[in-house]
Protein backbone atom coordinates (compact mmCIF):
# COMPACT_ATOMS: atom_id res chain seq x y z
CA UNK A 1 0.00 0.00 0.00
CA UNK A 2 1.17 3.10 -0.83
CA UNK A 3 1.91 5.75 1.55
CA UNK A 4 -0.57 8.95 2.23
CA UNK A 5 2.09 11.31 2.75
CA UNK A 6 6.44 11.46 2.41
CA UNK A 7 8.16 14.21 4.04
CA UNK A 8 11.59 15.34 2.54
CA UNK A 9 14.55 17.04 4.42
CA UNK A 10 17.83 17.82 3.11
CA UNK A 11 20.54 17.85 5.67
CA UNK A 12 22.35 21.57 5.75
CA UNK A 13 25.97 22.42 6.59
CA UNK A 14 27.76 19.60 5.45
CA UNK A 15 31.33 20.38 5.36
CA UNK A 16 32.74 18.96 1.79
CA UNK A 17 33.85 15.38 1.79
CA UNK A 18 37.28 14.08 1.57
CA UNK A 19 38.91 11.03 1.17
CA UNK A 20 38.46 8.50 3.57
CA UNK A 21 35.90 10.60 5.66
CA UNK A 22 33.42 8.47 7.21
CA UNK A 23 30.08 8.97 5.44
CA UNK A 24 27.47 7.59 8.17
CA UNK A 25 29.33 9.65 10.41
CA UNK A 26 28.85 13.06 8.33
CA UNK A 27 25.33 12.15 8.20
CA UNK A 28 24.66 11.47 11.58
CA UNK A 29 26.20 14.99 12.31
CA UNK A 30 23.74 16.43 9.71
CA UNK A 31 20.98 14.92 11.31
CA UNK A 32 21.98 16.38 14.75
CA UNK A 33 22.80 19.74 13.60
CA UNK A 34 19.23 19.42 12.15
CA UNK A 35 17.50 18.86 15.82
CA UNK A 36 16.75 15.65 14.07
CA UNK A 37 16.89 11.66 14.60
CA UNK A 38 16.92 9.07 12.27
CA UNK A 39 14.00 6.73 12.48
CA UNK A 40 13.19 2.94 11.45
CA UNK A 41 11.40 2.81 7.81
CA UNK A 42 13.72 6.35 7.23
CA UNK A 43 15.24 6.11 3.46
CA UNK A 44 18.45 7.89 3.20
CA UNK A 45 19.33 9.64 -0.03
CA UNK A 46 23.36 10.15 -0.40
CA UNK A 47 24.24 11.77 -3.93
CA UNK A 48 27.00 9.21 -5.80
CA UNK A 49 29.56 12.17 -5.83
CA UNK A 50 30.24 12.35 -2.19
CA UNK A 51 30.50 8.70 -1.71
CA UNK A 52 32.93 8.81 -4.51
CA UNK A 53 35.52 11.30 -3.18
CA UNK A 54 35.00 9.53 0.46
CA UNK A 55 36.28 5.86 -1.51
CA UNK A 56 38.72 8.44 -3.07
CA UNK A 57 37.65 7.25 -6.90
CA UNK A 58 39.86 10.29 -8.13
CA UNK A 59 41.95 10.18 -11.41
CA UNK A 60 44.46 12.54 -12.35
CA UNK A 61 44.56 13.16 -15.87
CA UNK A 62 48.08 13.63 -16.02
CA UNK A 63 48.28 10.51 -15.13
CA UNK A 64 46.51 8.11 -17.61
CA UNK A 65 48.29 7.39 -21.09
CA UNK A 66 45.23 6.92 -23.58
CA UNK A 67 45.28 3.88 -25.71
CA UNK A 68 44.96 3.78 -29.70
CA UNK A 69 41.18 3.72 -29.53
CA UNK A 70 40.94 6.37 -26.70
CA UNK A 71 42.69 8.74 -28.89
CA UNK A 72 40.14 7.90 -32.16
CA UNK A 73 37.19 8.25 -30.25
CA UNK A 74 38.86 11.34 -28.78
CA UNK A 75 39.04 13.02 -31.61
CA UNK A 76 35.46 11.99 -33.38
CA UNK A 77 33.80 13.01 -29.80
CA UNK A 78 35.94 16.43 -29.56
CA UNK A 79 37.02 15.24 -25.92
CA UNK A 80 39.84 14.60 -23.75
CA UNK A 81 41.46 11.32 -24.91
CA UNK A 82 42.55 10.94 -21.19
CA UNK A 83 39.47 11.03 -19.96
CA UNK A 84 38.24 9.27 -23.22
CA UNK A 85 40.49 6.00 -21.96
CA UNK A 86 39.12 6.43 -17.95
CA UNK A 87 35.40 6.30 -19.93
CA UNK A 88 36.65 2.91 -21.41
CA UNK A 89 38.12 1.37 -18.83
CA UNK A 90 35.24 1.82 -16.65
CA UNK A 91 33.35 0.44 -19.42
CA UNK A 92 31.96 -3.05 -21.10
CA UNK A 93 31.13 -1.46 -24.26
CA UNK A 94 30.45 1.97 -25.99
CA UNK A 95 26.82 2.05 -27.34
CA UNK A 96 26.83 5.24 -29.07
CA UNK A 97 29.09 8.47 -29.28
CA UNK A 98 28.63 11.71 -30.70
CA UNK A 99 30.42 15.43 -30.37
CA UNK A 100 31.38 15.29 -26.85
CA UNK A 101 29.57 12.54 -25.36
CA UNK A 102 30.33 8.67 -25.10
CA UNK A 103 27.14 6.87 -23.67
CA UNK A 104 28.24 3.51 -22.34
CA UNK A 105 27.41 0.06 -20.75
CA UNK A 106 29.49 0.84 -17.32
CA UNK A 107 31.27 -2.21 -16.05
CA UNK A 108 28.12 -1.82 -13.31
CA UNK A 109 25.60 -2.33 -15.62
CA UNK A 110 24.19 1.17 -16.19
CA UNK A 111 23.65 2.96 -19.34
CA UNK A 112 25.31 6.36 -18.87
CA UNK A 113 27.05 9.01 -20.52
CA UNK A 114 30.83 9.33 -19.85
CA UNK A 115 30.67 5.96 -18.03
CA UNK A 116 29.62 8.72 -15.07
CA UNK A 117 33.23 10.30 -14.70
CA UNK A 118 32.50 13.90 -13.23
CA UNK A 119 34.36 17.38 -13.39
CA UNK A 120 31.85 19.50 -11.77
CA UNK A 121 31.93 19.88 -7.87
CA UNK A 122 34.95 17.97 -7.64
CA UNK A 123 37.15 20.20 -5.80
CA UNK A 124 39.94 22.63 -6.28
CA UNK A 125 42.63 21.28 -8.29
CA UNK A 126 46.08 20.94 -6.70
CA UNK A 127 48.25 18.27 -8.53
CA UNK A 128 46.65 18.44 -11.97
CA UNK A 129 42.98 18.20 -13.14
CA UNK A 130 41.28 15.40 -11.31
CA UNK A 131 38.09 13.59 -11.89
CA UNK A 132 35.79 11.90 -10.34
CA UNK A 133 34.57 7.90 -11.05
CA UNK A 134 31.93 5.82 -9.90
CA UNK A 135 31.91 3.95 -6.71
CA UNK A 136 33.56 0.52 -7.21
CA UNK A 137 30.23 -1.18 -5.51
CA UNK A 138 27.60 1.31 -4.67
CA UNK A 139 25.54 -1.86 -3.63
CA UNK A 140 28.21 -2.24 -0.86
CA UNK A 141 28.60 1.27 0.02
CA UNK A 142 25.28 1.39 0.56
CA UNK A 143 25.16 -1.33 2.78
CA UNK A 144 28.13 -0.32 5.04
CA UNK A 145 26.51 3.24 5.32
CA UNK A 146 23.43 1.69 6.48
CA UNK A 147 25.18 -0.33 8.98
CA UNK A 148 27.26 2.42 10.02
CA UNK A 149 24.20 4.22 10.57
CA UNK A 150 22.59 1.84 12.46
CA UNK A 151 25.40 1.35 14.72
CA UNK A 152 25.90 5.24 15.38
CA UNK A 153 22.27 5.96 16.03
CA UNK A 154 20.14 2.47 16.28
CA UNK A 155 17.69 3.24 13.60
CA UNK A 156 17.15 1.09 11.43
CA UNK A 157 16.90 2.88 7.59
CA UNK A 158 17.04 1.79 4.03
CA UNK A 159 20.18 3.94 1.97
CA UNK A 160 19.87 4.75 -2.04
CA UNK A 161 22.92 6.55 -3.92
CA UNK A 162 21.60 8.41 -6.17
CA UNK A 163 22.83 10.41 -9.39
CA UNK A 164 21.63 13.06 -11.83
CA UNK A 165 21.83 11.09 -15.30
CA UNK A 166 20.24 11.37 -18.58
CA UNK A 167 18.07 9.34 -20.04
CA UNK A 168 17.00 8.23 -23.42
CA UNK A 169 13.88 9.89 -25.55
CA UNK A 170 13.59 12.63 -22.88
CA UNK A 171 15.61 15.93 -22.34
CA UNK A 172 16.76 16.93 -19.05
CA UNK A 173 18.67 14.37 -16.51
CA UNK A 174 16.24 12.69 -13.75
CA UNK A 175 17.49 11.13 -10.36
CA UNK A 176 18.67 7.30 -10.48
CA UNK A 177 19.69 5.01 -8.11
CA UNK A 178 22.96 3.81 -8.14
CA UNK A 179 22.81 1.67 -5.38
CA UNK A 180 20.77 0.61 -2.32
CA UNK A 181 20.65 -0.96 0.34
CA UNK A 182 17.49 -2.24 2.62
CA UNK A 183 14.36 -1.95 0.56
CA UNK A 184 12.81 -3.29 -2.62
CA UNK A 185 14.78 -0.96 -5.44
CA UNK A 186 12.46 -2.62 -7.64
CA UNK A 187 9.27 -4.08 -6.34
CA UNK A 188 7.13 -6.90 -7.58
CA UNK A 189 3.46 -6.31 -7.50
CA UNK A 190 2.18 -8.95 -10.16
CA UNK A 191 -0.20 -10.64 -8.48
CA UNK A 192 -2.49 -7.62 -7.44
CA UNK A 193 -5.04 -6.90 -9.24
CA UNK A 194 -6.77 -3.32 -9.85
CA UNK A 195 -10.08 -1.17 -8.17
CA UNK A 196 -11.94 -3.67 -10.76
CA UNK A 197 -10.87 -7.03 -10.19
CA UNK A 198 -8.33 -6.81 -13.37
CA UNK A 199 -4.75 -8.06 -12.92
CA UNK A 200 -2.58 -4.90 -13.23
CA UNK A 201 -0.46 -4.63 -16.13
CA UNK A 202 1.96 -2.25 -14.78
CA UNK A 203 3.88 -5.24 -12.43
CA UNK A 204 7.16 -3.79 -11.76
CA UNK A 205 7.71 -0.42 -10.47
CA UNK A 206 11.36 1.45 -9.99
CA UNK A 207 11.19 2.06 -6.51
CA UNK A 208 14.34 3.15 -5.93
CA UNK A 209 14.58 5.52 -8.80
CA UNK A 210 11.43 7.22 -7.92
CA UNK A 211 12.97 7.47 -4.66
CA UNK A 212 16.38 9.15 -5.96
CA UNK A 213 14.15 11.08 -8.35
CA UNK A 214 12.00 12.65 -5.22
CA UNK A 215 15.55 13.03 -3.47
CA UNK A 216 17.02 15.04 -6.39
CA UNK A 217 14.77 18.02 -6.04
CA UNK A 218 16.21 18.67 -2.80
CA UNK A 219 19.67 18.24 -3.50
CA UNK A 220 20.06 20.51 -7.06
CA UNK A 221 22.75 20.43 -9.05
CA UNK A 222 25.28 23.43 -8.43
CA UNK A 223 26.60 25.03 -5.59
CA UNK A 224 23.86 23.51 -2.94
CA UNK A 225 25.94 21.35 -0.98
CA UNK A 226 23.14 19.44 -0.12
CA UNK A 227 24.30 15.82 -0.87
CA UNK A 228 22.30 14.00 2.10
CA UNK A 229 17.97 13.92 2.01
CA UNK A 230 15.81 12.24 4.36
CA UNK A 231 12.64 10.68 2.84
CA UNK A 232 10.46 9.85 5.65
CA UNK A 233 7.07 7.81 5.17
CA UNK A 234 7.38 5.40 2.83
CA UNK A 235 6.19 1.86 3.09
CA UNK A 236 7.14 -1.17 1.21
CA UNK A 237 5.86 -4.54 0.58
CA UNK A 238 8.44 -7.36 -0.67
CA UNK A 239 12.02 -8.11 0.01
CA UNK A 240 14.61 -5.75 -0.20
CA UNK A 241 16.62 -6.25 -3.82
CA UNK A 242 19.59 -3.74 -4.01
CA UNK A 243 19.86 -1.69 -7.31
CA UNK A 244 21.03 -4.69 -9.45
CA UNK A 245 17.78 -5.37 -9.75
CA UNK A 246 16.89 -1.96 -12.03
CA UNK A 247 19.26 -2.84 -14.33
CA UNK A 248 17.67 -4.89 -17.61
CA UNK A 249 19.33 -7.60 -18.82
CA UNK A 250 20.89 -7.07 -22.24
CA UNK A 251 19.00 -9.63 -23.81
CA UNK A 252 15.76 -7.95 -22.67
CA UNK A 253 16.94 -4.65 -23.64
CA UNK A 254 15.08 -3.36 -27.13
CA UNK A 255 17.32 -0.73 -26.99
CA UNK A 256 21.04 -1.10 -26.90
CA UNK B 1 17.82 26.59 -5.33
CA UNK B 2 16.72 23.49 -4.28
CA UNK B 3 14.49 23.43 -1.31
CA UNK B 4 15.91 21.98 2.17
CA UNK B 5 11.83 20.12 2.55
CA UNK B 6 9.51 19.09 1.21
CA UNK B 7 6.19 17.53 1.71
CA UNK B 8 3.84 15.14 -0.13
CA UNK B 9 0.57 14.10 0.45
CA UNK B 10 -2.27 11.78 -1.16
CA UNK B 11 -6.10 13.12 -1.30
CA UNK B 12 -7.93 10.12 -0.06
CA UNK B 13 -11.74 9.34 -0.26
CA UNK B 14 -11.64 10.53 -4.34
CA UNK B 15 -14.77 8.55 -5.96
CA UNK B 16 -14.35 6.94 -9.28
CA UNK B 17 -14.29 9.53 -12.01
CA UNK B 18 -16.39 9.35 -15.09
CA UNK B 19 -16.82 10.93 -18.14
CA UNK B 20 -17.51 14.78 -17.92
CA UNK B 21 -16.52 15.27 -14.03
CA UNK B 22 -14.56 18.28 -13.26
CA UNK B 23 -11.35 17.13 -12.25
CA UNK B 24 -10.45 20.62 -10.48
CA UNK B 25 -14.06 20.41 -8.61
CA UNK B 26 -12.72 16.84 -7.66
CA UNK B 27 -9.37 18.30 -6.32
CA UNK B 28 -11.21 21.00 -4.75
CA UNK B 29 -13.36 18.83 -2.60
CA UNK B 30 -10.34 16.11 -2.00
CA UNK B 31 -8.37 18.97 -0.95
CA UNK B 32 -11.27 20.44 1.76
CA UNK B 33 -12.19 16.66 2.86
CA UNK B 34 -8.06 16.34 4.22
CA UNK B 35 -8.70 19.39 6.25
CA UNK B 36 -6.20 21.11 4.13
CA UNK B 37 -6.02 24.03 2.03
CA UNK B 38 -4.04 24.63 -1.69
CA UNK B 39 -1.24 27.26 -1.13
CA UNK B 40 0.38 29.30 -4.11
CA UNK B 41 3.08 27.65 -4.84
CA UNK B 42 1.96 23.90 -4.40
CA UNK B 43 2.01 21.56 -6.95
CA UNK B 44 -1.11 18.90 -8.19
CA UNK B 45 0.14 15.91 -9.59
CA UNK B 46 -3.00 14.23 -11.37
CA UNK B 47 -3.18 10.87 -12.48
CA UNK B 48 -3.16 10.37 -16.27
CA UNK B 49 -5.58 7.78 -16.57
CA UNK B 50 -8.70 10.03 -14.25
CA UNK B 51 -8.10 13.05 -16.45
CA UNK B 52 -8.25 10.37 -19.71
CA UNK B 53 -12.02 9.52 -17.84
CA UNK B 54 -12.81 12.80 -17.24
CA UNK B 55 -12.33 13.47 -20.71
CA UNK B 56 -14.30 10.73 -22.37
CA UNK B 57 -10.86 9.22 -23.75
CA UNK B 58 -12.74 5.55 -23.65
CA UNK B 59 -12.91 3.22 -26.94
CA UNK B 60 -14.76 -0.30 -27.20
CA UNK B 61 -12.59 -2.85 -28.83
CA UNK B 62 -15.59 -3.73 -30.19
CA UNK B 63 -15.93 -0.97 -32.33
CA UNK B 64 -12.73 -0.95 -33.61
CA UNK B 65 -11.63 -2.51 -37.17
CA UNK B 66 -8.38 -3.11 -37.51
CA UNK B 67 -6.01 -2.94 -40.50
CA UNK B 68 -4.08 -4.97 -42.61
CA UNK B 69 -0.90 -3.66 -40.77
CA UNK B 70 -2.67 -3.88 -37.21
CA UNK B 71 -3.19 -7.43 -37.86
CA UNK B 72 0.28 -8.31 -39.30
CA UNK B 73 1.77 -6.58 -35.88
CA UNK B 74 -1.04 -8.29 -34.11
CA UNK B 75 -0.03 -11.78 -34.87
CA UNK B 76 3.86 -10.99 -34.52
CA UNK B 77 3.39 -9.32 -31.03
CA UNK B 78 0.26 -11.66 -30.31
CA UNK B 79 -1.33 -8.79 -29.09
CA UNK B 80 -5.39 -8.18 -29.96
CA UNK B 81 -6.02 -6.15 -33.54
CA UNK B 82 -8.61 -3.96 -32.42
CA UNK B 83 -5.80 -2.87 -30.00
CA UNK B 84 -2.87 -2.83 -32.18
CA UNK B 85 -5.12 -1.00 -34.23
CA UNK B 86 -5.76 2.02 -31.77
CA UNK B 87 -2.11 2.09 -30.74
CA UNK B 88 -0.96 2.36 -34.21
CA UNK B 89 -3.70 5.18 -34.71
CA UNK B 90 -2.49 7.37 -31.69
CA UNK B 91 1.21 7.06 -33.22
CA UNK B 92 3.59 8.35 -35.43
CA UNK B 93 6.09 5.55 -35.79
CA UNK B 94 6.59 2.44 -34.50
CA UNK B 95 10.37 1.50 -32.78
CA UNK B 96 10.34 -1.74 -31.89
CA UNK B 97 8.16 -4.70 -31.58
CA UNK B 98 8.13 -8.21 -29.56
CA UNK B 99 5.84 -10.52 -27.83
CA UNK B 100 3.27 -8.83 -25.94
CA UNK B 101 4.23 -5.35 -26.44
CA UNK B 102 4.89 -2.21 -29.00
CA UNK B 103 7.00 0.50 -28.20
CA UNK B 104 5.96 3.63 -30.79
CA UNK B 105 6.76 7.15 -31.16
CA UNK B 106 2.87 8.97 -30.04
CA UNK B 107 1.48 11.23 -31.71
CA UNK B 108 2.50 13.54 -28.76
CA UNK B 109 6.27 12.96 -28.95
CA UNK B 110 6.17 10.44 -26.30
CA UNK B 111 8.26 7.25 -26.65
CA UNK B 112 6.21 4.50 -24.78
CA UNK B 113 4.54 0.97 -24.75
CA UNK B 114 1.53 0.52 -26.13
CA UNK B 115 1.08 4.29 -27.07
CA UNK B 116 -0.28 4.72 -23.44
CA UNK B 117 -3.66 2.60 -24.29
CA UNK B 118 -4.14 1.36 -20.97
CA UNK B 119 -6.52 -1.59 -19.59
CA UNK B 120 -6.12 -1.54 -16.00
CA UNK B 121 -8.25 0.29 -13.72
CA UNK B 122 -10.33 1.47 -16.76
CA UNK B 123 -13.32 0.24 -14.87
CA UNK B 124 -16.55 -2.22 -15.66
CA UNK B 125 -17.51 -3.80 -18.75
CA UNK B 126 -21.02 -2.43 -19.73
CA UNK B 127 -20.77 -2.74 -23.19
CA UNK B 128 -17.67 -4.73 -24.19
CA UNK B 129 -14.22 -4.11 -23.11
CA UNK B 130 -13.00 -0.54 -22.99
CA UNK B 131 -9.87 0.85 -22.99
CA UNK B 132 -8.23 4.19 -22.17
CA UNK B 133 -6.32 6.80 -24.62
CA UNK B 134 -3.72 9.36 -23.40
CA UNK B 135 -5.46 12.76 -22.83
CA UNK B 136 -5.87 15.01 -26.62
CA UNK B 137 -3.63 17.30 -25.33
CA UNK B 138 -2.35 16.88 -21.82
CA UNK B 139 -0.34 20.36 -21.24
CA UNK B 140 -4.23 21.99 -21.74
CA UNK B 141 -5.46 19.80 -19.48
CA UNK B 142 -3.23 20.72 -17.30
CA UNK B 143 -3.61 24.45 -18.31
CA UNK B 144 -7.50 24.16 -17.51
CA UNK B 145 -7.46 22.50 -13.98
CA UNK B 146 -4.51 24.94 -13.24
CA UNK B 147 -7.29 27.53 -13.95
CA UNK B 148 -10.00 25.73 -12.27
CA UNK B 149 -8.13 25.83 -8.90
CA UNK B 150 -7.48 28.75 -9.31
CA UNK B 151 -11.42 30.28 -9.89
CA UNK B 152 -12.73 27.71 -7.05
CA UNK B 153 -9.51 28.13 -4.42
CA UNK B 154 -7.64 31.35 -5.08
CA UNK B 155 -4.25 30.04 -4.86
CA UNK B 156 -1.70 30.05 -7.74
CA UNK B 157 -0.59 26.35 -7.93
CA UNK B 158 1.34 24.57 -10.62
CA UNK B 159 -0.14 21.01 -12.15
CA UNK B 160 1.51 17.88 -13.36
CA UNK B 161 -0.39 15.46 -15.09
CA UNK B 162 1.83 12.06 -14.40
CA UNK B 163 1.91 8.41 -16.35
CA UNK B 164 3.98 5.90 -15.11
CA UNK B 165 6.20 4.16 -18.13
CA UNK B 166 8.69 1.63 -18.54
CA UNK B 167 12.05 3.20 -19.79
CA UNK B 168 15.08 2.41 -22.14
CA UNK B 169 18.14 0.00 -19.77
CA UNK B 170 16.43 -0.34 -16.55
CA UNK B 171 13.15 -2.39 -14.82
CA UNK B 172 10.26 -1.07 -13.57
CA UNK B 173 7.99 1.76 -14.40
CA UNK B 174 8.75 5.23 -12.92
CA UNK B 175 6.37 8.89 -12.72
CA UNK B 176 6.65 10.90 -16.22
CA UNK B 177 5.24 14.21 -16.50
CA UNK B 178 3.14 13.73 -19.60
CA UNK B 179 1.50 17.33 -19.07
CA UNK B 180 2.04 20.40 -17.09
CA UNK B 181 1.46 23.69 -16.42
CA UNK B 182 2.65 26.60 -14.17
CA UNK B 183 6.32 25.41 -13.11
CA UNK B 184 9.69 24.81 -16.19
CA UNK B 185 9.10 21.00 -16.38
CA UNK B 186 12.75 21.47 -18.20
CA UNK B 187 14.83 23.62 -15.75
CA UNK B 188 17.81 25.16 -17.35
CA UNK B 189 20.86 25.91 -15.02
CA UNK B 190 23.13 26.55 -17.50
CA UNK B 191 25.96 29.34 -16.65
CA UNK B 192 25.27 28.25 -13.20
CA UNK B 193 28.79 27.63 -11.48
CA UNK B 194 29.56 24.33 -9.17
CA UNK B 195 30.83 24.79 -5.60
CA UNK B 196 34.39 25.38 -6.87
CA UNK B 197 33.25 28.24 -9.51
CA UNK B 198 33.29 25.34 -12.52
CA UNK B 199 30.84 25.45 -14.90
CA UNK B 200 28.44 22.43 -14.66
CA UNK B 201 28.24 19.95 -16.81
CA UNK B 202 24.96 18.86 -15.72
CA UNK B 203 22.59 21.85 -17.11
CA UNK B 204 19.11 20.67 -17.76
CA UNK B 205 17.32 19.37 -15.26
CA UNK B 206 14.06 17.34 -15.68
CA UNK B 207 11.84 18.90 -12.85
CA UNK B 208 8.41 17.93 -14.03
CA UNK B 209 9.53 14.35 -14.25
CA UNK B 210 11.43 14.32 -10.86
CA UNK B 211 8.40 15.73 -9.40
CA UNK B 212 5.93 12.95 -11.24
CA UNK B 213 7.95 10.33 -9.52
CA UNK B 214 7.84 11.55 -6.62
CA UNK B 215 4.34 12.09 -6.29
CA UNK B 216 3.74 8.35 -8.01
CA UNK B 217 5.16 7.34 -4.70
CA UNK B 218 2.05 8.00 -3.38
CA UNK B 219 -0.09 7.20 -5.90
CA UNK B 220 0.40 3.37 -6.20
CA UNK B 221 -0.54 1.16 -8.91
CA UNK B 222 -3.17 -0.77 -8.06
CA UNK B 223 -6.65 -0.30 -6.08
CA UNK B 224 -5.00 2.84 -4.06
CA UNK B 225 -7.24 5.42 -5.57
CA UNK B 226 -5.60 7.99 -4.78
CA UNK B 227 -4.90 9.70 -7.86
CA UNK B 228 -4.56 13.43 -6.80
CA UNK B 229 -1.12 14.08 -4.81
CA UNK B 230 -0.09 17.79 -3.76
CA UNK B 231 3.66 18.67 -3.40
CA UNK B 232 4.54 21.53 -0.97
CA UNK B 233 7.81 23.28 -1.05
CA UNK B 234 9.20 23.24 -4.55
CA UNK B 235 11.20 26.61 -5.63
CA UNK B 236 12.02 27.33 -9.39
CA UNK B 237 13.86 28.85 -11.02
CA UNK B 238 13.11 30.18 -14.78
CA UNK B 239 10.11 30.92 -16.94
CA UNK B 240 7.47 28.01 -16.68
CA UNK B 241 7.68 25.57 -19.65
CA UNK B 242 5.13 23.03 -20.56
CA UNK B 243 6.03 19.21 -20.35
CA UNK B 244 6.92 19.64 -24.22
CA UNK B 245 10.21 20.44 -22.98
CA UNK B 246 10.96 17.36 -21.91
CA UNK B 247 10.71 15.55 -24.99
CA UNK B 248 13.61 15.31 -27.22
CA UNK B 249 13.75 16.19 -31.21
CA UNK B 250 13.96 12.93 -32.91
CA UNK B 251 17.32 14.22 -34.80
CA UNK B 252 18.54 14.85 -31.52
CA UNK B 253 17.54 11.35 -30.07
CA UNK B 254 20.54 8.42 -30.23
CA UNK B 255 18.01 5.55 -29.26
CA UNK B 256 15.36 5.67 -31.82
Amino acid sequence: MAPLSLSLFALPGIPLVEPGDDIAALIAEGIAHANEALRDGDVVVIAQKVVSKSENRFFVLDEVTPSEKALGLARETDKDARLVELILSESDRVLRYRQGVLIVVHRLGFVLANAGIDRSNVGPEKEGERVLLLPEDPNASCERIRQGLHDLGGATVAVVMNDSLGRAWRNGTTGVALGSSGLPALMDIRGREDLFGRPLEVTQIGLADEIASAASLLQGQADEGTPFVVVRGMTFSGSPTDAGALIRDSQEDLFR
